[in-house]
């Protein structure tokens, strides 16, 4: 029976139905209100509808179920009966406060009504009990104002036309008068003054909205308690939770509170508290408070506030007396308070207080939002202090909030001109000189020029330019283009896709870009913040980043609780010695293909691509063997013997030719062919869906001699090294795009004879690993048998994604976002792994593979590596390794350590 | 123990240690003449070492199993003593031939040896025993011509230089004598001119080889069977069963049998014969016969064969008498025999016969080779005859074959003047007029002329040309290519990939192309063989195919033992009618992209994709609705009432925008906008990877105006014909490219809303199905959720195979021929459905989208609908039907049927 259900939940002198644990049906505010009753502190009394109201309003046409107004009513007798007023009594009123509080906090996204409980008959009252006519009806007058725009304007649903919503209407008639009296600010008026306006307010509200403003307490009541379940489903909120991916069916419940007030005077004030400096984490008791001032004086920012503690006062360097001066008594009580509370809450507090009249109240704690240095340091504190347990501490920070520790950022106090916006394809902040090719690039960074280089879009012909730029920027591409991917793998500060989002064009013929009216001229400084998106004229200090003594203790218990390893992805000595500062593990990916590009190489690469037979193709590709030979040095010195993945050549052979008239022409000059040939070479390379062409494996297959040369040029580096240094090295070489068993065998056995004979010629015996990418679908679903001949899987989850979902990355914006817009899809695929297809295949892949080869390596290679939803599911699945880009390795082991706890 | 097992299996004088049913162990031949042997036919007797020596063999290092020799031995002396002759023996000797046998018939892949047994001692004995030594030297030196070539040469691995191969040298020495003497033939040559020629003949062998030619009867009776062995792996045999799909690991068995002699004089003869015509089916005794000849003379054609029956003797207008005439008595005996093979085999027989000194032998009979109309005959005369079920008669027919009923053929006498050969992309032969672009095509069909359409590649810009032309030729693009797939569906014969297999250049400059030196101007008529993949010059005479009433009856018989339904992909109402004439069930698929490209309808197409909102593209749509509601009724009226899927737009935007310069200069003229404006877009929609761009229902969601307007004109259509002609019609609307279930709810619920206002609006209550195509691996994987708001799955192997194997069908002639050369895969994934991956997808998704909705209708429209081995898939997996391109609809109505059988 409905009648039996509880719907509304009363707190108030110490005692409360509620309790902290029951969020979810009290939302967050109601259960901290509850639970600081239990603790016997002191909060105003009152008592929270529930969030199963919230369910039943909607589900019952806006109708609230049976019995609600008995528990209300019942509800507002314990409260009258605590706080000594009445609701709506002509001589000893009470006033209330609704409003609204969900599961998960959603700051301003939902409405509230302060004052409900003034009317004709309780004004009288009010002012004889108080004694002060003026903020009587200073209180009547936010209340008109707040009630006619939220309850009888936005939740009755009138819809105004542009610049008449009644809030604005008041505010105008509010300055008018400010105006007409020669008044600065709202207390300049008199109470007359405001007996006036609120007269005139009640005109005009029965003008606009052509009804009379409600003077019954009741009526009031229930008025604001419906706005605050409208405001649920308004406009902002929906999209808020959109953004936030709070489920709509969760609700809200509403929390109906007796008022107090921070403005009845000199002894009255209202503040803000941190149980600790949110923005450092030290351990300080850090907040803000005002004398005879109501809370949103202080959230609205038009007075000073003041500091809570002397040591705050002092480094503010304010002049303004600090609570601890001004109410040494109340700041105890205060202290004892914010103390009981931490240690209750066993977490840093927010909290929210009013003084009205000497007499301190409680308005709401709640777990304190901070920084990521600031959520380090506290979580190593608490532990260090015995608060928590080192589990508690891992799973405190936000693994995607390090990032703000690991790249420059630029200097906030520095001014900015931002002449372009983008996406925040790779984070960090940068400045340098405009270079708008690679090779530009590369001329300006070879003479210690600092360089931002800004490319239509960017290809591997780029990665020479890309390398040597601080920092790039493009026009087209969107957050998994080929720019942003390289950029966040060599952990360069990128913003791309600014063609999109506010149209950017390059005038190669000029050397400079136009943006919106704006010249930037080749050689001129800009700035970009890769975290933000922005491009910005000139020079813009930056600070570095520093990895504090708390940073390196966090992430040793957080490497002692993980299970998976994490590998990075790093195709140079440069990229490895930053990953193995990150604290990586070994290279799970290394692709080879720029070892093609640099120099000479791109040269012998071409002169293979144009050879007519495998004889010439040997000539070319043996110039390249031994400068190869050495990169794989460089890499396997770096990593110390820790594993190396290196995939084999992946990109299809039109990537290493150039795709303009101009650059076949040098080629053919320097190839010393006819043009002619080159362009039929291009022709013939040309692929309508290069994604899906002649690329991976198929190429090892069809020209054998390159996988032949790569192999020895592995296996060379590794057994010299072995020989000449005793460094103990396990190469894994991986063969990229598999679909079929038979694809990988026959490459396995010309690897296999390659080892050996390099194997024979040095003396050296090495255990190296040959093993696959599981990166299309065919090769998830044929899992058993490609098990057979791979000794390790990586999964290449951002191939798999583009070929599972027929999502080309490159091409997706145009979509995609809108996509998430609509409710579509929940997240970027490429961001975040599609757990329901994607997922699948891996699942099925370990599983059949597994079980066709007990101990085969699992890892994954793809973006998702660094992605902390993806390493939950990628440690529920059970795999061994996630490898990702340098930067993201310290994200990766935090989310593991998360991830092995969340499994536990 | 090895000595227990049998390996030579003895046949003769009518006992037989093996039986037709052993073709895996004796191979065809074996079996067979094992059969004969019970029936009590006249055949020489012989034995058959089985397929398990050759697997011995090759499993042990070319050694044969213990315990062989002694079974020889012991078969030999049976033979002997049935024969009544000794091997050997100079007295009375048995000659015997080698030759091999396998499971499926290898014709002229492998290795035979005649005259085994002819040495300095048995000549003698045979020349006494036959009274005829020209007879017997010229036997020997056919030995001696043979042996050393296959036994001592090839078997040996002697590699000889280019033209030096001994059977060559042995050829010019035969030559040579035969000049010498003044003779034409061989006949001409004496008894002492053969005596003297063997005796050089061994000299020569000696000088080559290096060794002596073996005198020894056991030695060349083993070296024959040795080669015969040895030429299972011969390159030719390898390269035949590659392309046949014959496993290696079958091997060949031996078959060693007593010779007769069709070549000892007047009453000698030797011949092949068909118990039924095999050309084109008919009932009547048929065969070629040579008096005093060796069955290689009928073989090699030097002279001329005569007729078997008098009747066809008369058909043949030949003079040389018939065996009827020449020997009444072996005639008789002869079709008493092909009679008692045909009743007993139940199928047409080809048999092979030989009459020695005017007794008949029986050498071969095996179910014969025939062409498609006969086929079809044979098995329903053999039904009406009472000898063969209507199932058997079904399964006798290839589907493939059927193709040649299906399209109009080159008239064979006609001479022909080959320039090009490509890929036979579709079948048929047509003339016409070069035309270079789809445009001039177009206008010159108009005209009424014949056209063949000549591209670099076709695009769907073209297939206004395409349709009007006859046929078509591309420079590029392999069997899968757009060219191919349109030709195929429309019909057109097409050859493709011209520039690949014979370098096709088209000078659009001065409109002509040329190939080989040879240069076609524009308006040049060629003819197309798109079975062959031959271009000819000028107009070469085709012939129209006939579709008998055995034809038809077949197909009843087929259709009555099918489960599943055939449908035909087409999209246009003369689509459709071919698609009926052929059976079709249904419409399984119709591409809506054409009707966006006739006349107006592009223009209005190109203002939607320029307008800047949605106003700008529903004013464009609005012009297209009224002749797409057109098209829908046309296509309804053709199909009275069968139920017509409907593909919504698929293709991404920009392949309805010119991609040259000249053809957006028109487009900005025509549009009366900026050239600019149209690079702007161009450029806008460029995709790297169209494939899996912005296209299918990705469209359909950010401009849900152009499926609404597509819904809109569909079910108008239908209701209007419901209305005004009483109609039924069950309209299937198909969503394409989805992967999400939310993409399809999103566009069902818009898609309802616009059926259910039309049908407001028209009165008219419609069963239409809203379904999607299943196209992406998540789609499969998300089945069970995809089957909540889809009433019908297609799958769309095409794009499912695209994706799951990351194989652009477009890009992947480059390196798909080599795969299937190398043996990777078995078969182009593309035309036969990949079972261990796509296949493992659809299952899944049949599964489990029956079981979240029982009923779920499950069809298939990719290319693989009409592949016979894919058909048999699909019935195993329970589709409900397949739909293929209107000219495979019988191919599939029979293949289906013979997939029903199967599965019982």
């Amino acid at each position: 029976m409905e009648s039996m259900t509880k719907w509304v939940y009363f707190f108030g002198g110490g005692k409360a139905d509620g309790a902290a644990d029951q969020k979810n049906l009290l939302g967050g505010k109601g259960a901290n209100l509850a639970e600081m009753n239990r603790l016997g502190l002191p909060v105003p009394a009152g008592f929270t509808l529930s969030t199963d109201v919230c369910t039943y309003y909607y589900a019952h046409q806006r109708h609230y179920p049976e019995g609600l107004t008995d528990q209300v009513n019942e509800a507002l007798r314990q409260v009258e009966s605590m706080m000594g007023g009445r609701f709506g009594d002509p001589v000893n009123p009470l006033l209330l406060s609704v409003r609204s509080g969900a599961r998960k906090s959603m700051p301003g996204m939902m409405e509230t009504v302060l004052n409900v409980g003034l009317c004709s008959t309780t004004i009288p009252g009010l002012i004889a009990k108080t004694g002060n006519p003026r903020f009587v009806y200073d209180a009547y007058r936010r209340l008109i104002m707040m009630y006619s725009d939220v309850v009888m304007e936005k939740a009755a649903g009138v819809e105004p036309e542009e610049g008449k919503g009644i809030r604005l209407q008041l505010d105008h008639m509010l300055e008018t008068m400010k105006k007409a009296r020669g008044c600065v600010s709202d207390a300049d008026l008199t109470a007359e003054d405001l007996q006036e306006l609120v007269g005139r307010f009640k005109v005009k509200v029965k003008e606009v909205l052509g009804r009379d403003f409600p003077d019954d307490p009741v009526e009031q009541m229930w008025g604001g308690i419906g706005a605050v379940f409208a405001s649920w489903n308004g406009k902002r909120a929906i999209a808020y939770r959109k953004i936030e991916g709070i489920p709509h069916e969760w609700g809200t419940a509403v929390n109906v509170q007796s008022m107090v007030f921070g403005n009845m005077g000199e002894n009255s004030a209202t503040g803000v508290a941190f149980s600790r400096d949110p923005s450092n984490g030290e351990k300080r008791f850090y907040g803000e408070y005002l004398i005879n001032a109501q809370g949103e004086d202080v959230v609205a920012g038009i007075r000073t506030p003041q500091q809570v503690t002397i040591e705050g006062r002092k480094r503010g360097h304010s002049d303004l007396p600090s609570l601890e001066e001004t109410m040494p008594p109340l700041y105890g009580q205060l202290v004892e308070i914010y103390h009981r509370l931490e240690a209750h809450y066993r977490d840093m507090q927010d909290i929210e207080f009013t003084i009205q009249e000497g007499r301190l109240w409680m308005l709401q704690c709640r777990v304190g939002k901070r920084t990521a240095p600031a959520a380090i340091k506290i979580a190593v504190d608490m532990v260090n202090e015995g608060m928590i347990t080192k589990e508690e501490a891992i799973n405190r920070v936000d693994p995607a909030a390090l990032d703000q520790l690991l790249h420059p950022m630029l200097d906030p106090k520095a001014p900015k001109t931002i002449i372009a916006k983008g996406l925040a394809a790779s984070p960090g902040a940068a400045s340098g000189r405009v270079m708008l090719t690679a090779d530009e690039a590369e001329r300006a960074a070879e003479k210690g020029e600092a360089v931002i280089l800004v490319r239509e879009e960017t290809s591997p012909e780029d990665i020479h330019g890309m390398h040597a730029a601080k920092g790039i920027v493009t026009v087209r591409g969107g957050m998994t283009s080929h720019a942003a991917v390289v950029a966040r793998g060599m952990g360069r500060p990128c913003v791309s896709g600014c063609g999109d989002l506010q149209p950017l064009h390059i005038d190669f013929a000029n050397k400079r870009f136009e943006v919106n009216g704006q010249v930037v001229n080749q050689g001129d400084w800009i700035t970009i913040d890769g975290g933000k998106g922005h491009v910005m004229l000139g020079k813009v200090p930056t600070l570095d980043p520093e990895l504090s003594g708390d940073f390196g203790q966090f992430m040793e218990w957080a490497d002692s609780l993980r299970r998976m390893k994490v590998r990075a992805n790093a195709d140079t000595p440069q990229d490895a010695q930053v990953a193995r500062r990150f604290g990586a593990e070994g290279i799970g990916l290394c692709r080879t293909e720029h070892m093609f590009f640099d120099g000479e190489r791109i040269v012998a690469m071409r002169e293979m691509i144009l050879a007519h037979d495998v004889v010439g193709r040997r000539k070319a590709l043996a110039k390249i063997l031994p400068m190869q030979r050495g990169d794989f040095e460089g890499l396997f010195r770096e990593m110390k013997g820790l594993p190396v993945t290196i995939r084999l050549l992946d990109p299809p052979l039109h990537e290493f030719i150039p795709h303009d008239e101009k650059g076949q022409a040098e080629m053919a000059r320097t190839m010393e062919v006819s043009l002619e040939e080159v362009k039929r070479r291009v022709d013939s390379l040309k692929e309508f869906n290069p994604m899906l062409g002649h690329r991976g494996c198929r190429l090892g297959i069809t020209y054998p001699e390159i996988y032949e040369m790569q192999v020895q040029a592995i296996m060379e580096a590794a057994c010299g090294l072995v020989k000449r240094e005793q460094f103990s090295i396990a190469p894994e070489i991986m063969i990229p795009l598999v679909g079929h068993v038979t694809e990988l065998k026959y490459l396995t056995e010309r690897c296999i004879a390659v080892c050996n004979r390099v194997m024979e010629e040095t003396g050296v015996t090495l255990d190296y690993l040959i093993g696959t990418m599981i990166e299309l679908p065919r090769a998830a679903l044929a899992a058993a048998q490609i098990a057979q001949e791979a000794q390790f899987f990586s999964f290449g989850t951002n191939d798999l994604t583009q070929t599972t979902l027929g999502i080309s990355r490159d091409d997706a914006g145009s979509f995609l976002t809108e996509y998430v817009g609509k409710g579509l899809i929940k997240q970027d695929p490429f961001v975040s792994i599609d757990q329901g297809g994607v997922g699948k295949l891996v699942k099925m892949a370990v599983a059949d593979g597994q079980s066709a080869r007990p101990g085969l390596k699992l890892g994954v290679c793809g973006e998702h590596g660094g992605d902390p939803a993806s390493i939950h599911f990628f440690e529920e699945v059970g795999l061994h390794y996630v490898s990702c880009s340098p930067y993201r390795v310290p994200i990766a082991r935090l989310a593991a350590a998360q991830a092995a706890l969340a499994r536990k």
